[in-house]
């Protein structure tokens, strides 16, 4: 099933709410459904359906904290000049970064890099912690598409990343969750205005998702509706306001995000501009 | 004001909450103060109070995330070796990594060097993004302490803290928020068993609170509850299996927890251990 967060079009700002997608009507759920998924329990309905025309998707997930896996790809970190890790290669990006499908992505003022990172993301189905390789995949409630945006020069600016990936708008994510999904051997491929740029099958993975899963949780507690981002194939490269980053998985789906400048946005208040 | 949260000794798990501590008892809360503190209204109250000897207290926050400053002190990164940087250093603890007073501190065994950081924390009382220097400090709820448990080995190794600093109990933080409290020029002390191991003013930091909360509200938007850890002072080194950490910070409180190995709670079980 395609699990979807969305707001309606004509609401009121805020009344945003959780659905089951289905041939272009989105069915209401009572609660994020990896809420339930343990117990294997029917999803709760909430309320009549609606077209998915009148509805804006957001980021299908609300997790507690976004882990990812750096130099997954032999190929990426090559690109840049790095070996491939011993192990996975842990970072955190933080939840304020995320927007949803089609949302924009703010250039900002204090980098003169911007790159691209498309990724295919897991989402934790159920708390975890010191699993092993052999269960990993039982914990995992689906799969979504995702684009680990960096400003390139403050990552190596500052060594820690926290900050060149952790800017809000950072972490696009959507446009839904698919829970009936094998990700082995799937094209990830990032488009900027159209043109091909990243393009690797996750069979290249350096780490497999179950060794991710098993390597973060022997030492953090993964809980249900957190995200891991696990790595981005060769190609990565600039963006410029203006344009349009789409980053597709085979069979997952497909997501979009325009880049604008920051000065587009209003400049600094002083106050939150929120 | 002294703000906990709590779980009563004898009650069901899970059943916690937020309170006003005063001599020594506990006043309910409804929910979590920073949810109220932008109206300024009177804090709901919810039942009867209750003696702070019939509660077990938590780390008194619940942030969507912990954003730390790293070599904030120049005599603590002189004695890693480490220049003081340009600009705040800015790196991420998993929310996964908190507990509070008194609970223990694990050391992995993936580990063979776990160090205390004794440290002045901030707590965000209102939504903000980029916020001025002179105007940061109206966005903060209040102060408490926190002990930055850093497992110094896995920190070099990996290049990316995430991992060396992200372990489940690596962030004790409490025993509860002070409203009214000033930070400026106080004493941060951190002892082993007793011995006194850490010692340096607030006055020492190479970036104020001001400063700190207007450089990472440049990029990400901080949200009510959200906590700031400050950066260390000198004197960071080893503790040991059996060892008591106390981190003390002058008019704000004292927190206090013990250090056990991951062998004494169980080892690998292939399933989650919590």
């Amino acid at each position: 099933m395609r699990v979807v967060r969305y707001r309606i079009r004509q609401g009121s700002p805020g009344s945003s709410g959780w659905g089951l997608l289905r041939e272009e009507r989105i069915y209401p759920l009572e609660r994020a459904p990896y809420l339930v998924f343990d117990g294997g329990a029917a999803l709760p309905g909430a309320g009549a359906s609606l077209p998915l025309a009148e509805v804006q998707l957001l980021a299908p997930v609300e997790p507690s904290k976004i882990v990812c896996v750096g130099r997954n790809y032999a190929e990426h970190a090559a690109e840049l000049g790095n070996a491939v890790p011993g192990e996975p290669m842990i970072f955190l990006k933080p939840p304020s970064a995320l927007i949803g499908p089609d949302q924009a992505v703010v250039y900002p003022a204090l980098s003169e890099r911007l790159d691209h990172e498309g990724e295919l993301a897991v989402v934790i189905g159920r708390r975890c912690r010191n699993v092993t390789e052999a269960a990993a995949l039982h914990h995992v409630f689906g799969y979504t598409v995702a684009n680990d945006v960096t400003a390139r020069d403050l990552q190596k600016k500052d060594g820690q990343w926290a900050r060149a990936k952790g800017f809000d708008t950072f972490a696009p994510v959507g446009p839904w969750i698919e829970t009936d999904y094998d990700p082995a051997d799937r094209l990830v491929r990032c488009w900027v205005n159209g043109e091909l740029r990243q393009e690797g099958t996750t069979a290249l993975m350096v780490y497999s998702i179950s060794r991710v899963i098993a390597h973060i949780a022997r030492f953090m507690t993964l809980e249900a509706g957190d995200l891991i981002l696990t790595g981005t194939p060769s190609g990565v490269g600039p963006v410029q306001p203006g344009d349009l980053m789409t980053v597709a998985i085979d069979g997952l789906g497909q997501l979009s995000n325009p880049v604008v400048a920051e000065s587009s946005i209003g400049g600094f208040e002083g106050e939150t501009n929120l």
